[in-house]
């Protein structure tokens, strides 16, 4: 694997500047463990806070060098949660959605460095405020839980704030980066490393149902779109400003612009789609990616994944970029 | 000034992979010129279709090789615009917004390079189905009128698609390449060159009322959003899925998710919307720009804007590319 060297993968000791997302219920122990093992960082999905499910992904990992991420207005509801965690050690903890303050006395303690995902330049402003050691300028591209800025112009907006005003805060970008392309285009924006969420839910070690593995290979960038029906029907009360990216199906044919209805119809709509997301069917519930699906193309080990990445990124920066400017 | 080669440079015979946007009203004959003579291609607005307005921006463009865009579905209402146009020998001719098909023959007979621009995977295949000689991917981050993908994405993804079906076909990116950072990026993407508006429409040759130059230099890139309360407001029956992002204001604040009530009262507050936009007030109509605004702190000559994003692009390869690889 090509080696690529930048202020983070020296700062964290790591070969290669990708993080893998904290995707909830997607990103265990062992997807985060593979990511480590090829020379990145992976972080467990703390979610929405399940404690035996994380003692098992954390034991999933089996003594690599993990970190976790958590939803942070939903820690907020049951604080004990990140000292139950922090006693596995992780390398790192990322706090997305929500104010990081509350916590971030409590992860420095323990030794963990500070990762703030941010959607917009308030939330950078928040995370400097409270010192994060990384942050990430997370773009609309994302899967899942994000909001409205590009991540093409939110990264070197973000590195122009930091340079400013935390010059030592590393930048992570985040939001379809499925590919060598991608990671190269977000390290001549100004970014440090990648958050890598799709590209590695569509890896063997996401604990993803195959049926919604198949759904990704057959589903391109416009597949997907932004909404706030799935929390909904999952009842799961989101702040306003965020919405998920999930793919296009009957699911979201069906109830996009209709969340009125939906919200009174949960009773029923509600277990079908817990039920249909636990079979793995990609039609009746929110399949969980984003706009990099249309860079995949197969379910591979998360390892060949980050190595492909790699090479392709240092492929791009050197030949492409060598031919440019000849 | 630094140069950058690129398949589009050495087939256009230009000494930087930069094209003008042709904003509608404020992309005019100097601001084409300004980019033409500055390395790159500009294109005139063609907008909605003024033939007056055109002839006196090609006059303004004193002969300088430019070429001309327009909104597709517009240019159908009024055809014989196209031909008057074409007498002025543009060098291009970009098609957005709808389906370019019944004005292709006419552009190549003419003997200008036919420029199709996308806003999804579906336009893609279009462009690539009338055969042009330029697609431009546009990212939802753009200024103005768009749809939803993220650039970050939509450029890779249209690059495989253009590999596998149109190997000769160039691509540019477009949406969010406001510095030399974002058009670095561009390349690694894949892409050939760029569409850069908003950086442009900060230019002091757009014609821009000097109101809204001095509010983009005070936005930044979350005080933007897509929507169509614009179009309302202006009558402009654009057609669905085509959203336009225009900065958060006071016009924005009262009317953006009250489009219904908007409509009933357009008898009203039409005229007000083109009154204040006429004034160049930056609170109580539509002001035209992107995401881009929040890597912008300065109205400047093209020339220079066209000059420093080069410079700081090859920088970029050349510098920080290296060091990564080191």
């Amino acid at each position: 694997m090509a080696t690529l060297s930048t202020r983070m993968t020296r700062a964290l000791h790591l070969r290669n500047p990708i993080i893998s997302a904290p995707m909830a219920f997607a990103a265990g122990g062992r997807l985060a463990a593979a990511v480590s093992r090829a020379g990145g960082l992976g972080l467990i999905g703390g979610g929405y806070g399940d404690p035996a499910w994380l003692e098992e992904q954390f034991a999933a990992a089996a003594g690599e060098r993990v970190g976790v991420g958590f939803i942070t207005w939903s820690l907020r509801k049951s604080p004990s949660l990140l000292a139950d965690v922090l006693k596995h050690r992780p390398a790192a903890v990322m706090l997305s959605f929500g104010d990081p303050r509350p916590f971030v006395d409590e992860i420095r303690a323990a030794g963990a460095l500070l990762i703030c995902q941010c959607q917009d330049m308030g939330h950078v402003m928040d995370a400097v405020d409270v010192g994060a050691d990384i942050v990430v300028a997370q773009g609309a591209e994302a899967g899942g839980h994000g909001a409205l800025r590009g991540t093409l112009t939110f990264v070197p907006e973000t590195a122009d704030y930091l340079m400013h005003h935390a010059p030592d805060t590393l930048l992570l970008a985040a939001g379809g980066i499925g590919d060598g392309r991608t990671l190269a285009a977000s390290l001549m924006l100004g970014a440090d490393g990648v958050l890598v969420g799709t590209r590695l839910w569509a890896a063997r070690e996401a604990l993803v149902k195959e049926g919604h593995h198949r759904a990704i290979l057959e589903t391109d960038g416009d597949g997907t779109l932004r909404t706030t029906i799935a929390d909904i029907a999952r009842q799961i009360p989101w702040p306003r400003g965020f919405t998920a990216r999930i793919r296009r199906n009957a699911f979201t044919e069906r109830w996009h612009g209709r969340e009125a209805d939906l919200e009174k119809n949960v009773a029923v709509e509600g277990p079908k789609y817990r039920q249909a997301f636990a079979a793995g069917d990609p039609e009746n519930t929110g399949v969980w990616f984003g706009e990099a699906a249309g860079l995949i193309d197969s379910i591979d080990p998360a390892a060949a994944i980050v190595e492909r990445i790699v090479n392709e990124a240092a492929f791009r920066l050197e030949r492409r970029g060598g031919a440019i400017l000849a």
